[in-house]
């Protein structure tokens, strides 16, 4: 099959790799439909973490090919989202809701298991992994929609969620990358009255209101602080989502945190430290990391066949497997928030 | 009156101060029955963090003397638990449930403010502040339990709801002073079925069993989030509760706690840096403070004179203000865990 192959930073070729076929009983294998590049594949991309040459990518959707002989919930056609990592759904972690930290899990495009980026994917524990999307004739639109499900949707409500968005809260996003803006809409979505979407790019800026951000805040640092400070009467937001990873960033969210809140972190920390003196006295807490995207597809799949939440527009730029070196040249150079490969047709 | 003193680093006097007045019609006169000498007193004493000479001490019960024109709620000859803060109740942050940040509250021993450990205080914003303690003929073991409550009982029980102790909880505690213990005696009483307890001293092990620690582990660090692990099964603890303040009970908290979990943090860090890569891979959160203590005293009251909880056994030196230097004395020499000052009858 064709699939997507890191040479080294900077160099993305399609290239061949064998086509996938069942291992094991809970195996099942995709046939992608379309995959996306991540925020984070760019990490690899700039050679900022060391990654071995081979396939890559960790969001695809699909139609099931083939199961294994112990894959009961799913069969050959199904059409599926595949969350950013594996997991067995019954171990410890799983069992508690944490399949990102599943003691038999892994993730895609590590040793011997395909990328995202391809023509096809084996999937293990397919029953526990896969999310099924019911219905037929899903449009172009849902299913743009459908793939932000397998992980910067997921990543966006993980940060609310982290931070206990309640309904009537007042909500800050830091970061207004396709992660910070899915994390306004799924504030939105969890009811806060007041989001404060801090961004200098027009572009993101629409995006943003169009995901419910009520006041678009250009100022950084200090100055953001103070701006948000003001625009609550001195209390600070119910929930500060960070949704970068850097120092400043994650200053930025502490700053304006009221007394009690949460800090909802999904940014992956780049020479980030907690200011503790405001954890001490403020009480601002700090949760969040890697998504447990698998559990929360199914709630946010059910708002997107309802049209209720329209999370692919964040995709701003779209090719094939062909064009896949330019899908990152695009994102690198800050010309795409996100980018999707058209792979097959459903 | 008769007053506790700091003069400077290890000199700690009784001295007169002015007899308090009401001020404000806000306010309330309090005559101490008894004070308690806290580990954060520690600090200036030993000259670790500055402190102007003056009066000192933040924990104290009494009686009321004298109250302002605006007290509604008490009246003089009620038996009172005073917070370690005073704050109004009505501001935002109090209204939020954290007097602690309280806009127009402070602390006492601070600047024109009484501090606890004298004969009498003048408590600001008494009706917000003040908790009446209901009944009389108080034994003297009822009345230790409730000068706990003051701050170590109240701080133990914010690390456990900070971590987010539920029944059936497997809980680990950082730390055996005062605080640590009491941490212990609010994981039980919160329903956790199994408490680790991290500690080396004998006497303090025994209070860990009579607070309900189920397991004693003498380990430290590495070796005692080995432990842990071990004794989970490979999974972790549900809630893991730091106590002490330093970076490697923070680093003992973060390796013990389960994907997913909280570390409940209330001991004052000095030199604690948070380790970012289990926040983002494992999701273990950072959540406490300084504990909003008011919120917690009317229940925790409950249960003291009701006789369900007996904190007051964290009390082993009993002194009283002619005694005061040794009180401290004996604390920074680690022969007492927590000590009591007798000030009055009640």
């Amino acid at each position: 099959m064709r699939a997507a192959i890191f040479n080294g930073p900077r160099s993305i070729t399609l290239g061949e790799r064998p086509d996938p076929t069942i291992q094991s009983p809970t195996d099942a294998i995709v046939r992608v439909v379309l995959a996306c590049v991540c925020g984070s594949d760019l990490w690899f991309y700039r050679g900022e973490t060391p990654k071995p040459a081979g396939p890559i990518g960790h969001e695809f959707i699909g139609v099931i090919e083939d199961v294994g002989t112990e894959v009961n919930g799913l069969t050959k056609g199904d059409f599926v989202v595949a969350p950013f990592v594996f997991g067995d759904g019954t171990c410890p972690h799983c069992l508690a809701g944490w399949p990102t930290n599943c003691t038999s899990g892994g993730s895609w495009s590590n040793g011997d298991i395909d990328g995202g980026q391809g023509e096809a994917v084996r999937v293990p524990f397919a029953d526990a992994t896969l999310v099924r999307v019911p219905g037929s004739g899903h449009s172009d639109e849902t299913l743009r929609s459908l793939a932000t499900l397998c992980d910067v949707m997921c990543t966006g409500q993980h940060a609310a969620m982290s931070a206990n968005v309640q309904p009537g809260n007042v909500v800050a996003v830091v970061g207004d990358g396709a992660v910070g803006l899915s994390a306004i809409l799924a504030s939105s979505r969890l009811g806060a009255s007041r989001i404060f979407a801090l961004s200098r790019n027009p572009q993101r800026q629409a995006i943003a209101r169009q995901f419910g951000a009520t006041d678009i805040l250009t100022e950084r640092g200090d100055e953001a602080i103070a701006k948000v400070t003001e625009l609550t009467y001195g209390i600070g937001v119910d929930a500060a989502l960070e949704c970068v990873g850097t120092g400043e960033s994650m200053d930025t969210a502490f700053g304006v945190a009221r007394p009690g809140s949460l800090v909802g972190m999904v940014g992956a920390p780049h020479g980030v430290t907690v200011p503790m003196r405001t954890v001490m006295v403020r009480n601002v807490g700090l949760r969040g990391g890697v998504s447990p995207a698998r559990r929360y597809i199914p709630e946010l799949m059910a708002d997107v066949l309802e049209g209720r939440i329209n999370p692919g527009i964040v995709f701003d730029y779209e090719t094939n497997l062909d064009g896949l070196a330019g899908a990152y040249e695009a994102m690198d150079e800050r010309r795409a928030t996100k980018s999707l490969l058209k792979v097959s047709s459903l």
